[in-house]
């Protein structure tokens, strides 16, 4: 039975390396490395053919307080409404996972340079997965607080 | 360091329930729906505003020998190249992490309607997230293995 309190282990596969631990993060103009350790090269063969990929990390700065966070003001906004977690890319969550698309700029042996994660220097990765056709929303709605151009308004 | 060697453990939100094990999770108009444990009740309030959302899941039938395996055919087709699996969406991979963007259908309290999640029934849900404008991929360039309408020949 799926009921059952299971605990999930995982192990990072690299981590992320910026120029200074004082850039902004969203700024997704800027570029930072992530580092595979070499035992998993094997696994990113053919990946730089790819433009785009999603990064998967591990929130390691989230204690475990925050992990026990279930609503929140998106984007710490006091004027947005009080939504849960899931409803969110808020860092606070019961699993605290990122996930990111990235622009895959070039690739030497284990070290990959992309550009546009917001993940702070230092952060476990825990999988990359190519971009596929079926990562695309057809006729997106979101309620108006969310924003952003792929907004349709209901 | 980063590069010490890190064990991450994450515990489930829910968990995916089909009509029979038997459905064929690749059927992208099948629906199924997501049990989120009730203690994470409020984490979901608002969700339903959401069109899209991304879910992440543990592939959880995935053995401890499949996670070292680093290089595969994609869709297992003999014919396509040998890759490494972080340039596949191969259940195969160190961390055997699911990520697939679903129409969310209905929210009743716990209970997600969803459409398109090729996750087999009983498999451990980690985290929900909406979908927003920095999902999209601009340009986007992949192998021609891969394929997919996104693709753009280069």
């Amino acid at each position: 039975m799926a009921s059952i309190k299971q605990r999930i282990i995982m192990e990072p596969i690299g981590y992320v390396k910026r120029l200074s631990k004082f850039e902004d993060v969203k700024d997704e103009t800027l570029e930072c490395d992530i580092i595979i350790y070499e035992r998993f090269l094997d696994a990113l063969e053919g990946i730089e053919s790819f433009s785009h990929i999603f990064v998967i990390y591990w929130l390691h700065l989230v204690s475990e307080d925050s992990r026990r966070i279930y609503k929140v003001h998106p984007k710490g906004k006091r004027d947005l409404p009080l939504v849960g977690v899931f409803s969110t890319r808020s860092p606070n969550r019961p699993n605290p996972i990122g996930l990111t698309l990235v622009e895959l700029l070039a690739r030497r042996s284990n070290i990959l340079t992309v550009r546009g994660l917001d993940a702070l220097d230092e952060t476990p990765v825990l999988d990359l997965k190519p971009y596929s056709r079926h990562d695309k929303a057809e006729n997106f709605k979101a309620p108006d607080w969310w924003g952003g151009k792929l907004q349709l308004k209901l």
